[in-house]
């Protein structure tokens, strides 16, 4: 589904997109979720996150911040989203960074069925068996293209590795989304935002892999209008919400802005 | 009482408001409490709440993110809090959206006698035992006027019930509070803080409905003065403490500008 | 380490700094991290903090929200950067506030070595056996300077207490920084921020006195520039953020404006 599609629906629908997600960036992943029109719900207790997931049109599953009792969350959240056909979403925050984050994406791969894995460079090549370097919660360079491709031939499912350009692979088409800038990288949590309005995308139109590519291309392109009159990365944040806010808004003017290409697998 | 008047108070005495509050809007909830004079604490571990209630002068117990752990600190607070007759306050986020959600808040009632209880329509109206659409912890739609008076006939206390027009209600009085913005509602927190600036409120000036009342017109003023030369909700909500904070600084100037309505209770 | 010197190490370095600390301000930490060039992350699970530690060049334990389990992942991590020689640094939010925030950071100081420990004048005087107010996690006036050299002589240590002016002392010398502005006080987190900024300085440079009085100088200086043009404190806190990036992307700039004095110690 385009993005100016999903918009018009997300503004309609106003559909609930339950996150289990760490408390580094949390707000400003509430706020993203909201500024795309839908509904963001952060409730992660055992006692009710599947009775809250049912209520939901998507799960997003972001490890920034994990221990032992989120991932039993994670866990019984996601299976009882895939009964329900209720797509869900993963970021592995920091894959690759301690053996609990290589091995938490690991089981949760094996026991829920993911729409669609979003996260960096590093990450990606993570889960995709490639070397990486990760040095905390950071990818430190890394091909996203290749990591992309062949993660999603690895997991069967769309993945997107972001960076300065994203690609996004479902194991059949490739597509390069060029839109962002780079303030996106000196804030904490552009990538937690990123996957939150891909979570709100899929409430609506699905994991797929081209509605993936618009919904990073939205937040790039909302990254894009921010930067201008930005005076660093402070203030850019809450114009990214702003930006974010307005594409939403307006979401006729928005497709010859959206830079996607459709590249070819091999 | 009113509102200048607390205002002043809360600049001379600063006194220490206790949050048990969600990871998710907590840093506004802070900051609000912060610009109103009050000073913020978050302690929230079993092994210190009732020893930290102790030094406060008002207790918001706000539901947001809750698990079981959680629920067993805001009742240890809250029953500290009753035995030395500081204010409780609750806000019971999301009650109605799941059985953990909906019967928190009755255990919390009936263990601890709160001064004043805020939410919004449909988590008021779940309280009041009326029928209620919740998405999440969001209200949609709902009569926040016939809310907040069946609940306070029913709870016994004060309860406010937030919305385009608040309303607050001890059973006796009912108070319409016209201040606000649209942009409030589209920020993630705006709920929350308003219930932070009520406890601010209690903490010198009690639980009565006109001071709820004044507290909710102050934060809704607030709201008003912030959305001038916003750019969206990104940016309002930077505004919206800066707002609060001068509005707090300058309490002379505060009364002509609150929109209360004494409002006939049948 | 001069603050310039520091600087130009953590933009090419780009350092891992890896943080245990409250969910109230935990935002703002990771955005400073990030603005000093240095690599935040939060990892805070038993099952990784050792692991995740390893990879860091500095450890941040900042007291803000604390239970048994927290208390268990400092103590591990504490240790672990102990053994491999990463700089340790503490942050005893409201030591002195409840017999938890007491007890918790001289259990710490008992099983782990503190490169720095920076607190505000209330609880660096509890840390040094002296009488202090404090109210919550505010300190309430205080003796900043009595204090830092008290608590440095008695734990052996670099101790800075902040305040209008900051004093940072390590037995043998006696550093005052008068960088600063009062907005800093009117919002949550600039002292967790600035005991991070002390984190991403000893990454690179170790917890001696003068890198330490060079972090809170930085620190200082970005608030000077923050506060121009700021209309309050929710604007300022953003600007705090663009402030601090711009200064540690220009440290040939920088050493005309901190403002240190080194003063006799008795």
């Amino acid at each position: 589904m385009n993005a100016s599609e999903v918009l018009r629906r997300l503004g309609k629908e106003r559909p609930l997109v339950h996150h289990l997600t760490n408390y580094v960036t949390v707000n400003l992943v509430a706020n993203a979720t909201l500024a795309t029109g839908a509904l963001p719900v952060m409730a992660n207790a055992v006692e009710e996150v599947e009775e809250m997931v049912a209520t939901a049109s998507a799960l997003v599953i972001n490890m920034g911040t994990l221990d032992g009792a989120w991932v039993e969350a994670m866990v019984l959240a996601g299976k009882e989203a895939n009964r329900r056909g209720i797509p869900v979403i993963l970021d592995p925050v920091g894959a690759g960074a301690t053996r609990f984050r290589t091995e938490t994406p690991e089981r949760l791969l094996s026991e829920i069925s993911f729409a669609a894995v979003c996260g960096n460079a590093g990450e990606i090549s993570t889960l995709a068996g490639l070397a990486a370097e990760v040095r905390g919660v950071e990818s430190i360079g890394g091909d996203a293209r290749e990591a992309a491709r062949k993660a999603a031939l690895r997991l069967g499912t769309t993945v997107a590795a972001t960076g300065e350009v994203d690609y996004v692979c479902d194991g059949e088409r490739l597509f390069a989304v060029e839109n962002g800038h780079p303030l996106m990288g000196r804030i904490v949590g552009s990538g937690c935002a990123s996957t939150a309005v891909v979570g709100c995308f899929a409430a609506v139109g699905g994991g797929g892999s081209e509605t993936v590519a618009g919904a990073l291309a939205l937040f790039g392109r909302a990254g894009e209008a921010a930067a201008e009159g930005s005076e660093g990365p402070g203030t850019f944040e809450p114009r990214l919400l702003d930006a974010l806010a307005a594409l939403a808004a307006d979401p006729d003017e928005l497709d010859g802005r959206l830079v996607v290409e459709d590249l070819p697998l091999a």
